[in-house]
């Protein structure tokens, strides 16, 4: 029987767009694009793909209350709360062995909850292409095909098409690459074979535990006690310790790195970003006249370009003779980076951690 | 009998400084350079030149507790409170009325109660000296030798020495110049003839009035009804109405520009500055190694210099890869201005007196 789900991972913290992002305000449950969270987006694009019976969010207990506000249409059964984030690969396994005792056939699309999909129709396409590729048995990685020479993402080299009838040309994957510097990016933005990683993951439930059992043997023991627990009176009391024997590790070292039967559908058109750093945002919002992006702000703007500026409460900015600026005002703290050294963002982290500043982390 | 006076001028609310100086928030109540208030500062450099009741104050009702807190030992009656702001030829003639009617022949000192001197006994020095010449019936102007080609103040030519006994050299002088371009700025800094003008005046309240009657007759009449009832029952009735009659005018334009008599005292090593833009504090403040001025901030700086990052109330600041910003908080409200261009500030204020932006002017 075919049954289809999505497993929306939703737990995580996220820096990387500080001062915004916080450990109590994860880059997800942000309204960085528009008036709503990318949480939100992400269950709203999946509308007409699967009803909300078959949506489960991966995430912390912490967080359950305002998920769910945003998804009032998924069941509380749907949330599983991890006892605490232990990676990716814990995420996946979780969500895996709950369906597993429901049905280890089905196929599970496991999707990122903050990145940003301009064109949802055509991330369903690829993800209906997926589906099919994955009822066969294969791990399947959405790519996108790149369309300027990042160093902020991973990739994928694609190998010989799979054969088949999809409704698309479907690859084996040959292998991943860490992010390059900005010679290879060039290089692979050249040559054609190299994708992006989404991070968006198709299979069947089986076919991920088999990998899991393979490559991650600790973590394929603590998935099976799960199993013996999950929905019995013991879960709330052993889950936790049981939990906490989970190696911390994402899916793509964990797992997919060497992996059997990859596939990559290439995956265009989406208008996808990863939203990784506050410089993302000049590829996904778009700019005023002098180049400006300006959020939540009364501007006065002269002689200033190609700046964003953001501000989680509403305030009065006023820029003169300003260029190439990124500007991030919270209340308690303000950013200033030059555009282009948004990574930096995360030595403000590390400084934050040393120095005893836990109330701006 | 000789007799002197400082008279403070502390009623102006002060834009220039923006966000920080707001119409409740006048530059001179700010701590702007340190602790104290530069109001607080102008009052405490006089120790030891005058007591408290030869000191006067004159300002607005609106401000009057705030400055009597910071004043404590100059006495009630010494704040003469302008029922509205009509420039600075209004605040000597009010004073200067008032003290005739005790000492026509004392002499006043009119003090900017808004700037920074970084050397108060060479300040007190020339002051003496003026106080001297003022008693030969001079209107006596304290001319600061410019150290720069600034195109921020205005410059007093000297004419030839005046003759006379005094402890260093006076000259007369020539003319005022308004705010010069570069070019004109250079050439009167090179030719050793030219003074900053400071907006520090030194006469006899004989002296004053009789310019003012001179050239300024419509304010001699308004100031001839106010000694006509100042200390009387009818003074609270009476004075904001015949206030509303006073032109609205500065003493340099007034009065000063067309005088008789003007004499200029240069002023050495005074360490002076108007205060009057954001740019000037980093002729003021000391900056760390990397040039950055830091003032209430919790500063993370990576890559970063030149920069003045200044707030009102504490806040975390991360810096990175920024360069000669200007960049001042207010909580509602943030400033972010290229070095060297910080005189644009008044076309925010133009655009917020436009806007209905009230609440931030």
């Amino acid at each position: 029987m075919k049954e289809v789900y999505a497993v929306i991972m939703a737990g995580g913290g996220g820096t990387r767009l500080w001062p915004l992002s916080r450990r109590t305000q994860p880059k997800h449950l942000l309204p960085l694009l528009g008036a709503e969270t990318l949480f939100y987006s992400t269950v709203d694009r999946l509308r007409g793909f699967l009803p909300p019976e078959r949506i489960l969010v991966v995430t912390t207990a912490d967080q359950f209350d305002i998920l769910r506000s945003q998804a009032l249409s998924i069941p509380d059964k749907n949330f599983l709360l991890e006892p605490e984030p232990r990676g990716t690969a814990g995420v996946v396994g979780l969500a895996a062995s709950v369906l597993a005792q429901h049905n280890p056939q089905a196929v599970m699309c496991v999707l990122p909850s903050d990145h940003y999909i301009g064109n949802p129709e055509a991330f369903l396409s690829a993800l209906r292409t997926a589906v099919a590729v994955a009822e066969d048995g294969y791990l399947v990685t959405l790519g996108i095909p790149p369309t300027f020479p990042s160093t902020g993402y991973g990739y994928i080299q694609r190998a010989e098409l799979l054969p088949g009838a999809f409704p698309q040309p479907v690859y084996r994957a040959r292998r991943f690459v860490e992010k390059p510097d900005e010679v290879r990016a060039r290089q692979m933005l050249d040559d054609g074979e190299h994708f992006w990683n989404s991070g968006i993951f198709v299979w069947r439930v089986d076919s991920i535990l088999q990998e899991i059992k393979r490559q991650m043997p600790e973590l394929y023991q603590v998935l099976e006690q799960i199993q013996g627990i999950w929905g019995t009176a013991e879960q709330t009391s052993i889950l936790p310790e049981v939990w906490r024997l989970a190696p911390i590790q994402t899916i793509d070292y964990g797992v997919m790195e060497h992996a059997e039967r990859i596939a990559l559908v290439p995956a265009s058109g989406l208008d996808w970003n990863d939203v990784g750093s506050w410089d993302s945002l000049f590829l996904v919002l778009e700019a005023d006249e002098q180049g400006n992006l300006v959020r939540n702000v009364e501007f006065f703007s002269l002689d200033s370009y190609r700046t964003l500026v953001y501000a989680n409460e509403r305030k009065l900015i006023a820029a003169i003779g300003i260029e190439d600026l990124i500007v991030v005002d919270t209340g308690d703290a303000l950013l200033l980076c030059r555009r282009g050294q948004s990574q930096q963002v995360r030595k403000v982290i590390e400084w934050l951690k040393q120095g005893e500043r836990q109330e701006y982390l």
